[in-house]
């Protein structure tokens, strides 16, 4: 009965727009997976109720398998308290019992937490961490989220919210305005949407020829820039050697916190490979302390391409908290 | 035999000039204290065998208590591996093998870690901490030191040298020059020489009066600034609020790591009281990421005023790791 072979889970990732799902082995295989529209149920629970229905109809193919439970990464997921609290992206308002409305459907275990630290259960458990105890992944998406690895556990801290390494100062008490209401946080700058403000701050700046001129600040995403750069852009390029810039000065604050053995990054932006990488570790070991000097690997997440949000909530159900 | 009054353990806190070492109950009574001249010992095997000779004396006196052990706090103090690696402060170069040595002299336990990390596993034993799983001991001596616990257990991290706060960026890439070799760094700013060479910055640029003008760099103290701002000083006065500004920030900074439920400033600065800690909470207060507001506490060390040092060596013998 301990045969991981032989176990599924059900990952699902909430998206604003979309939300995916799929069923997960014990040993990281995606059987089967789907997207499921997010923002046609202007409430939770009718999301709930129409995903619980796709979820049971799949797992019917799979009756010879054990049904483990079903993971949730969601952004503001609190562990603790299993809900979704104030999550900006979503239509969804105030603190959602998210946890408790799925129990309504299934007798599994049912486990939620934000989507920065599925990502790193998914990489401790399936990905590049397999052997590691103490790691942080971070998320290059629209924002910059985080998952801490310590000891071989995710940290969750006092109230279920360790891990916003999107909102460390770049600045203090300046810089770019973020999301959260405050000035300078890192993911202003190391996000999707940071690396187009810099291209923007780039183009406004200098007189330089770029394909990125021709696209509007709504339409441009990280795919134009990666592209542009691909294609020997100057700006592109410029932009995205800020951007590790950035990204390797705040993981040199972030290695003295919890001294990880490595980095991982994971997500849009991640899948540049060498383009953000190699700022990213350049300025990294010009400015980390002394002692951590060639002890930390900044490295691409091996579930980058994969499915990978899937494989990291269906993590969820396997790793148990001590 | 688990009557934690009847157990007794040693204590060492590992001074550049002074070390200090004492008796603890499992209680937090430290029975007897003293110092011992680190700086007349220029090898370290020297002093393990001259300390090691007058602690086998002293517990002479306490034979009807069981001997559970030797605690020691140490600057660069590692904890996996026993050792004291290249500490700046102390006459002994390179890697030293002190558990090892103090192995020769007694079969009881024998634990090493950095004194800012026994800070932090004394306040869990002894202090302000009692009831907390997640919080951060902030030393403000000469330097910044730092411990974190997470989930009831201090970070040692990868190798170790996990909470380093004090070398976090206050200013990437500039700002004053650190004795790590960067610049920039929480402690150049934070601490008792942080403090210090704010007052001087502050002297150079205001031509305001202030008694802190009579006395030189080499001779200034924090107790000097200390006693100037509380005859109401307006150099002094406003070097403290600069400090606690920096640190009040930098916390902010740390909370979205570990999601502690408080910071317990401890050591020579913070014995100052609300002069250090007032700008600190205001300033972490109007700073901190809008989902902790409210719920991390800036505390002073209750084991400041008592053996602090001695009481969190000590404490190591029992807070045994999972």
């Amino acid at each position: 009965m301990s045969d991981q072979n032989k176990e599924i889970a059900v990952g699902i990732d909430i998206g604003g727009t979309n939300s995916r799902y799929g069923i997960v082995t014990g040993t990281g295989e995606v059987l089967k997976h789907d997207r499921f529209p997010t923002r046609s149920y202007p409430k939770a629970e009718g999301f709930v109720r129409a995903i619980s229905r796709k979820i049971k109809d799949l797992l019917k193919d799979y009756e010879d398998y054990t049904f483990k439970g079903i993971g949730i990464g969601a952004p503001n997921g609190n562990y603790f308290r299993g809900t979704i609290e104030q999550a900006p992206n979503l239509g969804w308002k105030g603190v959602i019992p998210f946890v408790d409305q799925f129990k309504k459907y299934f007798n599994e275990r049912v486990v939620l937490t934000n989507d920065a630290n599925a990502a790193a259960i998914g990489e401790m458990m399936f990905g590049g961490a397999r052997e590691m105890k103490n790691f942080i992944v971070i998320t290059l998406g629209t924002g910059l989220g985080s998952g801490l690895v310590v000891n071989g556990d995710l940290v969750y801290g006092h109230d279920g919210f360790a891990g916003e390494l999107g909102h460390t100062f770049v600045y203090l008490d300046q810089g770019r305005k973020c999301g959260c209401g405050r000035r300078g946080c890192l993911e202003t700058y190391a996000s999707a949407q940071g690396i187009k403000r810099t291209v923007f701050e780039l183009m406004s700046e200098s007189v330089k020829s770029s394909e990125l001129r021709n696209i509007s600040f709504s339409e441009m995403t990280s795919e134009h820039i990666f592209h542009a750069a691909k294609n020997g852009d100057r700006i592109a390029k410029e932009a995205f050697d800020i951007t590790g810039q950035y990204l390797g000065m705040k993981i040199a604050d972030a290695v003295v916190h919890t001294s990880p053995e490595a980095i991982f990054l994971y997500g849009g932006l991640a899948k540049a490979g060498n383009l953000i990488l190699n700022p990213t570790i350049k300025t990294f070991d010009d400015h980390v302390m002394n002692i951590f000097k060639g002890k930390v690997s900044i490295l691409s997440s091996e579930l980058n391409g994969k499915q990978g949000a899937i494989l990291g909530a269906a993590a969820l159900v396997w790793k148990k908290r001590k």
